[in-house]
């Protein structure tokens, strides 16, 4: 049996949410989960239909991108996976969909205003959008550079990735990322929430206001950090 | 076996309606029931996913928000709930959800027009959105103020509690309530439904104008009051 | 057994497709069908959730609206139907639905045009509205004066009610008609779908026009009359 | 047992697809497929609403549009797809839907931008939309002059079959094709959630424009050609 057995499992089953939750059709979007002890990284193979998907077809790579163990291929966004894994330190899953809301967005080339607590709930910020990659980068080695395109947007915007999980590539999509494929998967099915309501809200009221600085943080601070009072403290 | 039982189905069953209903994802929204003899309050454990959700998990609490019975912490909007039932004195029920068009109308901080029958066959005016708190408010004791925002509206606008069973926290979303848990919840879902309706026709007509007041008279008071002729009398 | 039990699972069947294709939420909308040879006309019981309701529930009435048998009361909206089948004397059935689209454009209290083949695959015109009902009709007999409306729709604007087997009510929602029960239940699943189609052409392309007298005749006819080609011929 | 049993299989499976994923109501929608040994085409039979069709009531037709097998009448949209096979000699599946956002840009009557790297993975133009038919070709042999409008469109934009894979039919909706039913279907189903997306970004962003030529050229050679390197090379 495979060493990486449990790290798979995990894997599968947050990718299994991708078409249970509508955040892609067909064969889009992927997880992936990192055992930082072992230094690898378990992932969806890359075109595989989710009704097909079986555990043992997850495939596992070290953070240089070599395979480690399957027999298909990993994803083609996989570079992207291990760069962040490699600057987001404290990350142990990364999940990228292609989400209706989310794309729309991300095509937009529009950030995510903080319009409600819904949001608030989960990031004092707007979602941040990256820039435009340059011709140079696509040209060059693009799924590495679309990471890099994360890892500028962070450093630019003085942004803490511990804070905000999620984030829009301009003309592509979501990615977001967590302490386990877990939470990076629940990232996503949260933010394509966020960005549905955004969408009804500016189109309810264009002149829609980002939400005041102490109800942002009543609502960030009450789930996250040492005073946290929401849920069951574990 | 628990006192409270039957209050704990009761409201474990009208939780359930909420991803059924798709009135929230993840662990979002909650409903409560009050057993007024005994002056306990159930209610949905704070930050509990809804495939996980059990009976034996509905915590129980007094009117001072004072745990009676329950190994897990209560909703973290417990006192809104208990405010509510405070004064309002002839509700059973009270429904928090973070449903995506009723959302969307909080967070415009719009209240939603009376535009047809289906609004006016649960009531007669708007559905009334609350003001953006103060700073002060929202510091002090969040939660207990937010109750508190709903008993200023209705009182400064001379709203009935027990005609207008729905409110819109303003940035935030929609509050419900009404005899008991499962009208409470039924709220919530007419409410969404609504909501997205008077998105949808202003959408389509940005002058759509609110419905007569003979029109709204002749749909609220066929389902309620002494002269009430729809459904089947009980 | 009842010996209207054919017409009372013909109508029951047509009512279950209400929630089954999100035509309706709780206990909103009603089918009927007559046995013109009989006499009398079958129809959903007033208030009664769709997952409670069964074959034996369906209320019969005669044309006069008095109860011929059942336990429950008829739908409120009875007296539009028997109007209807009065009037209309080639239909076996009729529907109403809050069905979200069609009510979006009877709040809007706007036709629809006949934008597309989907369309005109069903109708020539466009689908028609209602004006505002009167205070003084809405006063009288509300229901009966729904029916009213419908019939002088079809009078002043000279409409064949056995080519346009549906219209909106200013400020509530459709009805539909048909051969059957089964008939009148599709057109209402059909004109949802055209409803949604027509809100989002006209948001895609605010100028976007009605189609060519030809292309509707074309689609129309290939459906319809003695020269229809499409289906199987039964 | 029918010889184009498998033909007749693959083509009922395809067409199964159709509801499933919501790209159609009713009895809308068709897929075909070719045997170009055997000179056949297997379709849809016209009017079968799809929870009642089996393998059986597939049928079978030669290239001038004559029965070869079946007991039913062909789709009426036959024409349509046989004129395809004669003119795009590579693909093996054609696919027509009404699906809804698909629909809506038809009946736009505008082409879909290439607004996002979900198009540039299947296509490096926009998503073509045909010129109104003229009333003579609505007229003459309708369904042919259909295909016809869709061979004028790719010979008058020099558009290639092979790499463009879809289209929509002014007024009417979109027609899919591929190398099997399987890739028809898989098209209509991208081409849905392209048109919805593309939807919600202009609404979004009005001014949203197309991605660069290098940020296209990237995806759609990722997947396709000699190069490409997503997927399982299978």
């Amino acid at each position: 049996m495979s060493k990486y057995i449990y790290l798979k499992e995990q894997v599968y089953e947050a990718n299994m949410e991708i078409p249970k939750e509508d955040l892609a059709i067909v064969t889009f979007g992927n997880v992936s989960g990192i055992d930082r002890t072992a230094g690898v990284v378990a992932i969806k193979p890359s075109g595989v239909p989710y009704h097909r998907l079986r555990v043992e077809d997850i495939v596992v790579v070290d953070l240089d991108n070599a395979l480690v163990e399957g027999n298909l291929r990993p994803s083609s966004d996989t570079k992207t996976h291990t760069l962040l894994y490699k600057n987001f330190e404290s990350i142990g899953g990364v999940c990228h969909t292609h989400s209706t809301y989310a794309v729309a967005w991300a095509q937009a080339i529009k950030s995510i205003p903080n319009l409600g607590t819904t949001h608030a709930d989960h990031l004092t910020s707007s979602i941040p959008v990256t820039e435009i990659m340059s011709d140079d980068m696509i040209r060059r080695d693009y799924e590495l550079e679309t990471g890099n395109q994360i890892l500028d947007l962070f450093t630019k915007q003085a942004l803490s990735y511990e804070e905000i999980e999620m984030v829009l590539i301009a003309c592509h999509g979501p990615f977001t990322w967590g302490k386990d494929p877990a939470k990076a998967i629940y990232n996503s099915i949260v933010l394509e929430e966020i960005a549905k309501m955004a969408y009804l809200t500016l189109q309810i009221n264009p002149d829609a206001d980002t939400i005041k600085q102490s109800l942002i943080d009543k609502h960030y601070y009450r789930k996250h950090g040492k005073d946290a009072y929401y849920g069951q403290g574990c």
